[in-house]
């Protein structure tokens, strides 16, 4: 697998920026191209090293080997046909899009087959929004999933497959009807289930709330424009989730009476926490 | 309002530690009688200066002007009972236990005239247990939730008022009933919403999961015995929350399909979050 020389990377939020900064931190010969529909986040992503050279047109993606489209959801496949149009034969194209079941599907369809384009999910986030608070180490040891299909070019999957592990993540490959379910059960619940929360309780009693609602209130304050997007794509998979995360409530409600019966859930969730505590 | 010269603490875990901590970090003349069933626990709290000496009887806390119950919450009312049979006329006790109700209820019923109870609950509280990971920086800014009833003495409630305001806490007046209510909606429920989300989780998604996964985990991993106390003693409060939290999920589920109503109970979320982020 060749190291590409030159990335592009269309979409300067937190999630663009960061992963700019981390590559240029690894590799300071590469060429990191970026684009963004708001120039102050292309002033901050350059000022932050995260880029090299900025884009005004899709046309200055046409000699980057990868291209990493960091936009919100619903716009990943109109950006995706647009820099296809005009990158090279054997570019590799890959985004960071939540959802991925309808956005593979859809891309498998319509882009053209010189460009090979691979799914991708980088499992990190954090508190703030935008390249102001885009972070380097927010990959670090954090799984990037890829959602490769049947059609997927075996050599596309392998560099970006390469290039995220470059920037310290470790590729994690499943289906993109698996990546769907599994981040609603892990990611999108819970932050419904925080919103609910925070919407259930009096103004009093949040008042009052110690740090675990405090952690609940910092999931819920989320950007709820790129959260709808999010929610709407992805969601069959998110009323899977919520049914089966309604199945326990209701047996841990049941079981309120019961002592025995109420332990055996708690301990149960204690004993499973440590599987979902691989953060750095 | 006269500063207790003797305090007594009963149960040395990670709130009655911190309270010693604290006080003593604020008042070196004070002298704090600590108790527990664990030796262990005990000799950390003098280690750690929660305590100037230890009792291994009730009636070491004869002389102490107040004595705060810091035991399992099942406990509280069996303690009370003994330790207010030997204490002097006037003496003060207060707990800190999860749920309030039915303590404050039967504590009306059975103590002895002489000694004056005020129901308490620190809305603090930290990852660890026990008298190690005792912080005497717990209670900084945080509520103190006091519940007398219309039977309470109105000196007593003055003194427990004046002891956490020195602790650096601001006391909140409530009713037993409504401090039940109101727990339940932000600690209680919160608690067993990250249990059932991670026991509906599958663990090649809990592998996968990010830092908002990673919050239920921290929240989900408390201990199962004390915490199967708090839900059965408050279960009617937690029946009532868990109604409420349904029916907002309900209407969360139900407008996943209609971009504009998802939107407005996400941002709905987002702008009462700060009310819950009270945390120093």
């Amino acid at each position: 697998v060749r190291r590409p020389e030159t990335v592009g990377i269309i979409g300067l939020g937190l999630i663009g920026t960061s992963l700019g900064m981390a590559l240029r931190q690894q590799d300071r010969s590469v060429r990191v191209v970026g684009m963004d529909v708001e120039a102050s986040a292309v002033a901050v992503a350059r000022a932050r090293g995260a880029i090299t050279e900025s884009a005004g047109t899709f046309e200055a993606f046409a000699q980057a080997e990868l291209v990493v489209i960091a936009v919100p959801p619903a716009a990943v496949v109109a950006v995706a046909t647009a820099v296809a149009a005009v990158m090279k034969p054997g570019g590799v194209l890959t985004d960071v899009a939540s959802t991925k079941a309808a956005i593979v599907q859809t891309l498998g369809r319509v882009l053209p087959p010189h460009v090979h384009y691979v799914g991708g999910h980088p499992m990190a986030g954090a508190e703030g929004q935008g390249a102001a608070n885009a972070d380097p180490t927010l990959f670090v040891g954090r799984p990037f999933v890829l959602t490769p299909t049947a059609q997927t070019n075996r050599d596309a999957l392998a560099t970006v497959s390469a290039f995220v592990e470059g920037l310290g993540m470790h590729p994690v490959v499943m289906t993109p009807i698996e990546h769907d379910a599994q981040v609603a059960q892990v990611s999108h619940l819970p932050y419904l289930v925080a919103v609910a929360v925070l919407n259930a309780a009096s103004d009093e009693a949040l008042a009052i709330g110690g740090p675990t609602l405090a952690a609940f209130a910092r999931i819920a304050d989320s950007p709820a424009a790129l959260w709808t997007q999010i929610a709407h794509a992805n969601r069959t998979a998110i009323v899977h989730a919520v049914g089966a995360f309604r199945r326990e409530l209701e047996a841990l409600e049941r079981s309120l009476a019961d002592g025995p019966a109420l332990q055996a859930h708690l301990a149960r969730a204690s004993e499973r926490s440590p599987l979902a505590r691989s953060e750095p």
